[in-house]
Formats: C-alpha cells, structure tokens, sequence
C-alpha cells in the first residue's frame, strides 16, 4: 500500500462501472418487452439470461419448507439474532404524523403514511447475501408497508439459494418473483399478470439492475444506485495495525474497485499496518480481488495534526468511517460527512454490516455529503396538512392575494377573494 | 368541464413535457463546456441564450439597493409575514441527532447533519416567483446549510426582477449567480473560477433546467424533477360551487398541463361546478391557458359514495388536495397519498401556495404515492453512529464471523476475530 503525505485536497482515486451506449440500449429493450409481454417476456428473458425455462415465476411454500433443511440451526440463530438487532434499530427511527393547533383555529402538519408497497431486489450468483435481505425489508416492514416483494435470479434449476429463502421467510416476506437483471426491475415497476407493481425499488444489482432502476425512476421511487465500496480508516498512534489491516482487507475482499484508505497521524502506525496488510492478504481466499483493491485503490494518508486528518475525511465523505484514536468520541462532531461511522477498537465495520443493527446500505462515492444510509423514512412519504380558521382567513387574505398578484396569478387571487364575498 | 361517472379506475391525463434528443444533447453539451470553460462557459452561454454579455456574473450590493426602491411597501410587507410562517412551519421539523446507550456499553444512533451548501434555480421571464425563492430557500436555512447560492437567468439589460432581489436579501441571500438553463445547473454542479459548487440543487426550471437536473444528479443531489400542477378537489353537497371552480381555476391558469378535478358526491354539484367554471373562466386575463387546461386535463368525477371517492382521490395521488365535504377532518385518515391536503372550505390553494407555512414545492404526477413536499429533512442527511464495547462485541463476535462466512466473505470474518485474539 502507498504511503502519501496528506495535501490539501485528497480524494479516493474512485473507480465507477459506467454504462456503455449497448447496455442501455439493452435495458431499454428489456423494459419495454416487459411492459408489452408482461409474464411471457419474464419467463422469455428468464430462460435467455439464467439459462432455465420457469413454469411458475413464484417460489412456493415447498421450496421455502425444503431450503431450511439446508440451513444449519446455529446460523439460522445468528441470523435471527441479527434480524432483532436491526428491527429494533429501525423502530427507534419511526415518526408520528404531527400537527400544530394554534389559537386563531388553523390547524397545520405532516401526515407521515407509509408505502403501499415495496420491490426489494436481490443479486443471485453463487453467495447468497441474508443480510441484503433483512438489510432492506426491515426498514420497510418498520414502516408499515404492507406489500412487499422480492425478487432474485434463479439458478439453472430455477432454484434460489437456501438461505435467501430462509432469510426472507424468516422475515415474513412470502412473495418471492424469480426473475433478474433489468427484467425483474420492469416487472416490479410497471406490474406484468401475475406481478403487482410496486412503489419503490430497492437493493443492490449489477449495471443491467442498476441502469434499469434509473430508468424507471419517476414511475416508482428507487434507492441510491450504489458504487463500490469505500472504508476510511481515522487512526492515532494508539491503534493496533493488525485491527486496521483487517479491516481494510475486509472491504479490499469485496470487489476490485472498492477503496481501503487509512489517514494517520502516525508515521509509524502507516508502516505497520502497510507490513501487515502485506501479511493478511497473502492468507485470504479472496486475495487478487483484495490486491487489486488495495494496489489500485488502496492509499495511507499521513497527516501532521488530527484535525487536517479530520478534514481529509469530510473530503472523501466515505461510505464507512472507522475512528481509532485516543479519544473517538469527541471526533464526532466534527465529522460531516459519511454514511456509517465506527467509534473505538471494536467497532469493526463488519459488526454494523451485519449485526449491530443499523442499515449496511449506505451512500457510496462520496455522496454521503448528500446522502443517508437506508432507513425508515425512506419507505414512507410527508402529506402537508392544511386547516384554515374563519378568523387567520380574513386576517391573511390580503396579504395572499397581493402575493398572487405580484407573481401574475389573478385567478389564486380570485380564489381568495370569491371568499371573502361569501358567508362562509 | 366534462361530467363523467367514476368506474373502478381513474386516471389524470397527464400530460408530460418529454424532452428530444436535441435537447439531450444540447444540454449535454453546456454542461460539457461549462466544466471545461468555466465563467467564461457561462459569460458565452448567457450571451447566446438570454441576450446580454455580462462583465459581472453575480448580483452586487448596488443592485440590491436599487431593487428595494421598486417594491412597494405594502407587498414587502405581505412577503415578510408569509416568510415568518413558512419559517415557523419549517421549524418544527427539525430534527436531533439520536443515540441509544445500552447497558452492555454499545452505542448506536443517527447523526444528522446539515448539507455545507445548496443551490436555488429561481426561474426568470416576465413573472417574478418570490415565493419560489422563499419555500426554497428557508427550508435549507432551517436546516443549517452554511452556504446558500441563488441563481436566476438575467434580462437583456443583465437585471434580475426587483421582486426576486428583494425577497432573496430579506432571507439574507446575497450570493445570486445571473444564469439560467443548463448553464446555471452545470456551474452549481461542478463550480468554476467564481462559482462555488453545491451539494443539492433545487427549485424549478424548463425542459433544460430538468434535463441538466438529471443531468448531474449523483454529483451533486437534486430535488424532484416537478411536473405540471394537479388539484383534486373531494366535495359533497355542503360545498359551494363558487369556491370550488375559483380553486380548480386557479390551478388550471398556471399552465395548459395543469390538471384541474373535482370528484364528489353530488351530481347537482356537479352542474353547478360546471356552469360556475364557464362563468368565472371569461373573467380570468390568463382564460386561454386556463381553458386549454381545463377543456384537456380538466374532469368532473361523480362518485355513488364517499369512500368510493375516496379511493379515487388514492388512486391520482394528486399534487393538491382539497377536501370540501361535511367533516373533511374525519376522511384525513383515509387519504393515503396526496402532496398537501386542504381541509374545509376556507382552505384554498393559494393560502398554502403562498402564506401558511407548509411548503409549495410539491410531489406531481402520482409521484405523491411516494414523495413528500420538500422539507428540512432534505437539506440534512443521516450517518448511522456504532460503538461496540467489550462485552458486547465478546458476546456477538461468533454470531458476526458466521453470518460473514454464509456470505462467502472471510476477510470479514477474519476482522472479528483478530479482536478476539487481541488483548483490547
């Protein structure tokens, strides 16, 4: 890992998969097939891309009865474990509809209502991803959601993997499409025969999944299209290089263009964790994916003080901050922006990937200046509530009309004014 | 207007501005040469598109000055107090960071943190929009956001509306950029030598306002790329036919999109809304635009019962509601999906479009089923904040390593367990 002394302006050498003009062009066809053909187009594109032909686009009770036998009971006890963790982090994040009733008789608010429904897309392949799962139903079941599908590509015998379908059924969700790629996100955005539509589209995908989701945006509501993972490690003298090398190989594993930063205020702590990534790395079953990661991605800042280390991190705004310095806590408030930070030696990132309880979807490629982890909010929506009293009426209509006025509206004006000719 | 009875399904025609390939690529092309060209872009570009050559991009203290000797007192005097209560409104939104402590010594929670800055678009032409700039503005002042930039396309003398510099300097903006179109949006985007790039752009615009939006969206974050205006009005007998045509006009001279509907109960309101509608049309200065509106996009839904009204209301999901019937605050309840709901008969459209203090900017095109009314929470984002202690992480470190390795990801696993090795 290269070891650079920090400048003033830093950024992650971050690597987006961009689109290519074939791929969108592809996309665009599978959309509209979807719409037109509605089942047939699933089942067409289904047996076109994941090589099996489906009689029925649903998981059945069987097979979900049949994927716990292959589950052993222990992980079937952290993953519930887990599950607790997270709803119970999710319902601490829910709002009441609130309303102002003020004396002159005008009543103002939010009404806070949920979703009708939701999609939530899971990749397929050969890992299964649970926590994908729990990590975007939850938050939606915590809303009050009451519609909720999932979707996932099938394997060759048009089977999904156990513990998905564990996980989900575990989770109450019982409505499960086979079907991938852009045409899974079709049919959850514009309905098909058998396939209700949905409001909003969440989970992760590959650019097919993702350039789909953008184009249905508007239609329904999508989460943030995520970009590779990013860990940036705040450390001090007092961190053990063997917790921060761990913890860069353990978003390195993810993908090649994930991003293992460490800013440091110590020179010494830069090489050591540099000798013991070295070290780790050669011990992982996943270790080009890793080297690559860390060789093209992968960089140790170091700083003279702590608080231009500081602004390094709300420069890159990185999707998980882990801090391990003397005193973590009192860095907090300085910190502006990232999707997920880590405080203290133990708080390694894949506690909140999995289990602490906290959501793992988080902003990606520095838009947690912008951006939220997933949460409840983002599966329900405000209605501005509107109540006007006989008395704050007369009081403000003047005012409101001449407002109206000026902007060239003579009919808002009107709409007041035929009120104050009438006995109301 | 046309009287038609509701069956099962209901729609708006809605009546989409869709953009060309042209436009595709001209906007392409400013953002292009404003990233490459920067102030000059943007001096070449306001030239060519709104007629002026300007040595000064942005607004000076003189102008301002200038801009209060055309207002008269009695308006500044309205927009003052709609400001106070848009502001007011606003307030009550904030919201604090959170965290729970537990007995095991974990820490969990949200950070909430304001943008560092956000961009208004304020559009420019014969009209002048304060309440654009107010319910724009003031939501992300709430908010905290630091630095907040206004940009507004220029006239050919190189001016800004009186009205416009006005309201901008009494909610302290005096950062105002004179460009409009894409031009504006790419500058905000992505800054140049002047200009300093934002985290969120918004407030409306044309075709190639929306296109640009889109355009840089993920760069930068955007709010929603608003369509033409709706209004529902839900009545029964009790209401009056003169308000409620008053209300569907004042939405329908806005624009020839506009959507203006009245679904009731009441046949006989029915007719009176009808002729009402042609009498007070004739009277309207802008009765071209509202008649287009009203003979394309306008309908008059009779419904058997309210509930079936109801439902009606759900399934257009409209920008405006308005409900005029005998206790409108008992069907609150049921509306699940609407922008901003009027309640009773004095609760016209523009009291909430101008003065009340909820928010103007609001979901269009059915995408009320899952957006909100702009608000405090989009000016602010969300870290989630995780500290493991001891004890808790020696208690969940198992169940963490098992759920990584389902996963197929060692390196996670192997993060938790070089803690547990450790001596911490």
């Amino acid at each position: 890992m290269k070891i650079i002394e920090l400048t003033e302006d830093v950024s992650l050498t971050r690597d987006i998969e961009t689109s290519t003009e074939k791929q969108r062009e592809s996309v665009g066809a599978i959309i509209n097939q979807v719409r037109q053909n509605g089942d047939k187009a699933l089942k067409d594109l289904t047996e076109m891309y994941d090589g099996v032909r489906l009689e029925n686009l649903f998981v059945t009770e069987e097979e979900i009865k049949e994927a716990y036998n292959h589950i052993n009971q222990q992980t079937l006890e952290s993953l519930r474990r887990a599950s607790k963790n997270i709803q119970s982090f999710h319902e601490r994040q829910t709002r009441q509809s609130w309303v102002t009733t003020n004396e002159d008789g005008t009543m103002l608010g939010q009404k806070i209502t949920a979703l009708d429904s939701a999609g939530v897309y899971v990749p397929g392949g050969k890992a299964a991803y649970p926590s994908t799962i729990m990590m975007n139903v939850i938050p939606a079941q915590v809303a009050g959601v009451r519609n909720i599908i999932m979707t996932s590509p099938p394997d060759r015998e048009g089977k999904l993997a156990p513990a998905v379908l564990v996980t989900a059924a575990e989770l109450g969700v019982t409505h499960i499409l086979k079907a991938g790629g852009a045409q899974a996100v079709a049919a959850l955005a514009y309905g098909t025969e058998t396939v209700p539509s949905v409001d909003k589209i969440t989970g992760p995908g590959n650019i097919f999944v993702a350039l789909a989701k953008r184009e249905v945006f508007g239609q329904v509501d999508i989460d943030m299209i995520a970009g590779p993972s990013e860990i940036v490690v705040l450390a001090d003298n007092t961190a053990r290089p063997d917790y921060v090398a761990a913890d860069l190989l353990s978003q390195a594993e993810h993908d090649e263009m994930s991003s293992p930063v460490l800013v440091t205020t110590s020179k010494t702590l830069a090489e050591n964790v540099q000798t013991e990534v070295e070290k780790q790395i050669a011990e992982l079953p996943r270790k080009e994916i890793a080297s690559a990661s860390i060789n093209d991605h992968g960089a140790i800042y170091t700083a003279a003080e702590l608080d231009e280390a500081v602004e390094a991190v709300n420069q890159l705004a990185p999707e998980h901050l882990e801090i391990m310095t003397k005193n973590p806590y009192e860095l907090l408030g300085k910190i502006r922006h990232a999707g997920a930070i880590f405080l203290g030696p133990l708080s390694a990132e894949p506690v909140g990937d999995y289990f602490a309880g906290p959501n793992h979807v988080l902003p990606t490629n520095g838009t947690a200046r912008f951006s939220s982890p997933l949460n409840v909010d983002d599966f329900t929506k405000k209605s501005s509530i509107i109540s006007y009293s006989q008395t704050a009426f007369e009081r403000d209509a003047e005012d409101i009309a001449a407002i109206a006025r000026l902007e060239g509206l003579e009919a808002h004006a009107r709409s007041i004014e035929v009120r104050k000719k009438g006995e109301n």
